[in-house]
């Protein structure tokens, strides 16, 4: 039995998310059949980060075991031509028996892209949140410095989650800006990196910011919003087609 | 009777190109069949490019008489909310009856999406082309040059093209690149404005000057490709997912 780590993107547009659900297509299941036709033996995937439905990624993780033969490494390469194109598995490579993608020590990081133009641009709507008003970026920044280190996040955490230790540590929040190649407008990128990021935390952040950039909070109101450790402070949770899970670093 | 002008943009992902076809669902027939509804008469539109199944525009450009009484620059709000989110109205607005979106002097602006990068990135399988070989940008952009001015442009049309006069001016052409916001890699941009263009020639330039960027054509090799007249010399059509009809300007 060999225990094998898949680093997987996918466009999330046409799934009910990562997890399996008894209506409607996930990833997990996707990659599940896949599998299990592909090695001829019953495969179930343990995947690393469960994203939502509409929420994309360039490197989430997953492990499964296998009794087949194949090259680790040919996994990938075998499994792309199976899948549909909205899935790429980028790495496949075998890890010690007993590795667990959720029980290791890791850091996460997440983008999240807003098209900020005068006019929505139809072929960016599943992949950025469009805001048509003027984005005041500088204090978007000052306030995402409240955000960074270690803090009780619960006011930036679903009331639905069954998580009871709330307390997270954001290394970097960086806010970057860059003009769009073709149109008027600038798409700015809020990317996070964190060692673990409750149910919607980052999106419910970007919403946040984004009422920092609208002037609806100053910037100093987020550090309030933190010490509140109540949702109900916090902004709304930003959609989900804006959200990437970029990669995730695991520790050795 | 009022003359009204639409500025579109559209993901052409999910329609067989722009022109209405007996099988499969068209920009122009989801325009014709939403004015119609609004507007309580039937309308058929004349579209200024009919972009193939998959070529996205940010400003294509159509238009339409009618006899309805509503203000044409509330007619984009309006026409919004019956079409698909995949089709966007930019703007609305009267013109001289008898102005005919083909038959006037205009720049039409083109741009050719490139994913340059180690590794696909499922979100932008279907707005840009993604090639994994690193491409010499200087060398095609020298291969550029040779496209730029009044040419005749035979070498560069689908054969199945109806038109008889091949000669069109561009008036630029430049690539620039950006590095991808969250992933390893670059984005090239092909930016191609002209006086108008044949049958496929922007995806055709496009497929041939990725040949120069791969070291297969040399760049001077493009001149003599155009010289030739001949669509055997140039390179293959690069796939339509990359390719956007930027806007038109007409002349006054």
């Amino acid at each position: 039995m060999k225990r094998i780590r898949l680093t997987v993107a996918y466009d999330g547009t046409n799934y009910c998310g990562w997890q399996i659900q008894p209506n409607g297509i996930t990833i997990e299941a996707v990659l599940n059949d896949a599998l299990t036709g592909l090695l001829g033996e019953p495969i179930r995937v343990i995947g690393a980060s469960r994203t939502d439905s509409g929420v994309h990624a360039l490197g989430n993780v997953a492990v499964f075991d296998m009794e087949a033969s194949i090259p680790p490494e040919r996994i990938s390469y075998a499994l792309n031509r199976r899948l549909p194109e909205d899935i790429v598995i980028v790495k496949s490579e075998q890890v010690p028996q007993g590795w667990h993608p959720r029980y290791c020590n890791s850091t996460k990081t997440y983008a999240y892209h807003i098209l900020n133009a005068p006019v929505p641009d139809p072929t960016k709507r599943l992949t950025s949140y469009f805001v048509s008003y003027r984005l005041d970026i500088e204090a978007m920044r000052q306030a995402a410095e409240y955000l960074v280190g270690e803090h009780n996040f619960a006011s930036f955490c679903n009331i639905k989650t069954n998580t009871e230790d709330m307390v997270r540590t954001v290394y970097d929040l960086q806010i970057s800006e860059h003009p769009c190649c073709i149109e008027e407008g600038r798409e700015i990128v809020i990317l996070i990196r964190g060692n673990g990021f409750l149910y919607n935390m980052v999106r419910i952040i970007a919403g946040t910011l984004l009422r920092v950039g609208r002037g609806f909070y100053t910037p100093q109101q987020v550090e309030n919003i933190l010490k509140a450790q109540n949702r109900q402070e916090a902004g709304v949770t930003a959609p989900p087609q804006g959200l990437t899970l970029v990669n995730i670093q695991y520790e050795q």
